[in-house]
């Protein structure tokens, strides 16, 4: 039982127009009541006040502001809520802050309103990760699969997989409490190993979705790799120049973001050792280097420039032989300056800035992922191992069954495989496997 | 007569838990409904709806959000305005306002939603100005200074002033329309050279006020100088350190507005070269050093800091010279170690954190500053160089009436006055002489 008030500073804390401060809990209402000129005791919930914040202490007026009160439960934590906009001056915002303690709200943990979210069963153990990913994207991928978390999509891909393993555990519990009910043979064999194994499967498919998932997210890791003048840096910026086009429309563009980060239709490429890459040197001399060739190691997908208008020559040959068990891309460039083609690649010319062929390839390559994401799909890798471990767990159980394991053994290893999985959505101290099964099933005891 | 609707991010654009983008203007509802989940039209003005925004060519959702909805006039910018909290993730909340973008809102200017408050007439100039003050403000007197005058308080002490001076004009003004209306000699001797001089007095006054606001506001600039090792940076940590509690109680703090900054009851210093009083080296070398005169010389307090367990040297008579037409307060430190006092000082022991001698001294020394901001005042420079103008023309336009001119000619001096005080609170092209003593008094023309 939650019982205190927190506040904190939710906007960044930085020179603004506005900073908004929120208030949860209990005593929300009546915290924001001694520092507010109006009295929000019978506001209703989801309007805004206009009117000041006065230091109670000194009765100085402290800032103009608008104050927006949530009655609960309709609320983000589901506690009473009230956030009070105030003027986005670091002083005027922490004063506002240092007001709401002292008439005796609690400084808020880093992500304490989500965790009461949670708590208060509004959202599940997903939505509330998601939240931080939506917060945290690095790329748009990222960020249409965090909002599709948020809105609940991780519970609704594992709801219905933990119904059906409760079914599978009741079958098998509902036969050692009650041993006269039916054949244990005919269930285990009829009922049982079938559905079990038919959800091992669904977990393996989820699985390999997930992969796309989680390449979608965190976007593919790239290096790309050629001798000098080659053109690696002139086919990066034509690459870049694209994202910098988009991103500096805006005003207040953190230029981090973008550093070794290309999006393109289909993926979006997480740039490895991209400082490097700008670079010009020996470049067999820099594969001999372990940095590079760890950052190559560490690679997804390597892109290998080589001059269109000359013959490969060792050190093409080199580069090849070093990349031969990746995904890769083999890019000529400088098509301008020749007239015939291989097969075996694609053809730019990044100093007219067209790597229009390059961008097909990757496009192309990547296109499955993308559409994987048009179901829902798992890119947490909390949630992957989860499922990972879920998947490991009724692998056992179904050997177990074939290998004809007394029934109450095999219930270890499945209930394992729902708590595992349940752990997605759900802290893992308040999953109780038999307590889903008696909510389900009224056995009369 | 604005048409256009603008858009921007008002809080800070760094992760944080929520991020608000604004529109404001004519289409700011209609612009608000093509991308959120819920129809605007008819919500009542000041409520907060839950919803998502949803891309209209793609329709993916994009948030989960809040938005505020007011209705004009009773708004920021006396336009309709939205205000859409959205997850403080840079990727989403650029994409919402890229999403404002694309149905037809402009991307705001630096500072136009108060541009606007100020152009439909909700406030007045320095209102406006007091708004970026105050979320500029780098101490709290200042931020108490620039609340005062976003809620009107430059205003009022303006105000009764030009109506005063627009009297003065109109007496005149009526006195050159009207020549039989009443004689020359007796109206200036009886009514215009008396109002004039006591309005005279009353700007020298504010004037001399002002000077308290601003240095409140801009903190007292001070230096701390002594030889090595008498204990400058031991005052100094002492100082900072209760500065320094206060501040890192609180997440987020950000270092740069505590150095340089001493905030003790009365005034606020402002230290200068604070990274040189960190140092040790030869005081007198540095003393010879043209940065370290600069600072001196630019400094309106010197502490200077003697040791109190040795004599007086050479040293320290130097220092004692260089400062002599400053404002200073000579501290003996390390009192611990010696029985007698001196009167010319006060002592400390900044080993034992004990620096309370020396905030007493500056603390009852700036004490009529803080007592003069009991009554408003100005502390906006721009404010101050308006009414020294003013100031100015209508000590020019006393010495012509002194002089016998004719009233003609000393009515531009008295229109000088008025618009140069006008200009604190309008717009310069907005003030128009005739127009306001036409509004004061119908004179049937």
């Amino acid at each position: 039982m939650i019982t205190d008030t927190i506040v904190s500073i939710i906007t960044a804390l930085q020179e603004s127009a506005i900073s908004v401060i929120r208030l949860s809990g209990v005593e929300a209402i009546a915290h924001a009541n001694q520092l507010f000129s109006r009295d929000l005791t019978k506001a209703e919930s989801h309007t805004v006040q206009y009117g000041h914040i006065v230091d109670p202490v000194t009765n100085n007026v402290v800032d103009e502001v608008l104050v927006s009160v949530f009655k609960a439960p309709k609320t983000y934590t589901r506690e009473d809520v009230v956030e009070i906009s105030c003027h986005g001056g670091v002083l005027v915002t922490k004063k506002v802050l240092e007001l709401c303690l002292s008439v005796g709200a609690r400084m808020a943990e880093p992500g304490e309103f989500t965790q009461r979210a949670f708590l208060n069963g509004r959202i599940d153990l997903s939505q509330a990760e998601s939240v931080m990913e939506l917060i945290q994207a690095p790329n748009e991928f990222a960020q249409e699969m965090a909002i599709s978390g948020v809105q609940g999509s991780v519970k609704k891909l594992i709801d219905p997989l933990l119904e059906r393993l409760i079914q599978i555990i009741a079958n098998i519990e509902v036969n050692i409490d009650y041993p006269e009910y039916d054949d244990v043979q005919v269930l285990t064999e009829d009922v049982i190993l079938p559905l079990s194994k038919e959800f091992l499967s669904d977990l393996d498919r989820i699985l390999k979705e997930s992969k796309s998932g989680r390449i979608m997210k965190e976007g593919v890791k790239t290096v790309i790799l050629g001798k000098p003048n080659v053109g690696k840096s002139s086919i990066l910026n034509v690459l870049l120049d694209e994202e910098k086009a988009i991103v500096t429309d805006i005003a207040g563009t953190t230029r981090d973001l973008v550093e070794g980060w290309i999006r393109l239709e289909n993926v979006a490429l997480h740039l490895v050792d991209t400082a490097g890459l700008r670079e010009t040197g020996d470049v067999i001399e820099r594969i001999g280097i372990e940095k590079s060739r760890k950052a190559l190691e560490s690679a997804e997908l390597a892109i290998l420039v080589f001059d269109a208008s000359k013959e490969r020559d060792q050190e093409d040959q080199e580069l090849l032989e070093a990349t031969k068990n990746k995904e890769r891309i083999i890019v000529y460039n400088k098509q301008d300056l020749i007239q015939s083609h291989d097969e075996d690649g694609v053809y730019v010319s990044a100093l007219d800035g067209d790597v229009e062929a390059l961008k097909e390839a990757i496009n192309v390559r990547y296109v499955e992922h993308t559409q994987a994401l048009s179901k829902p799909t798992l890119s947490n890798q909390r949630h992957i191992a989860a499922v990972q471990r879920s998947y490991l767990a009724m692998k056992r159980a179904i050997e177990a069954l074939e290998f004809g394991m007394e029934l109450d053994l095999v219930t270890i290893d499945l209930n394992e495989s729902y708590v595992e999985l349940a752990s997605v959505v759900m802290a893992k101290e308040d999953i109780n496997v038999l307590d889903e099964i008696f909510a389900r099933f009224c056995l009369g005891k």
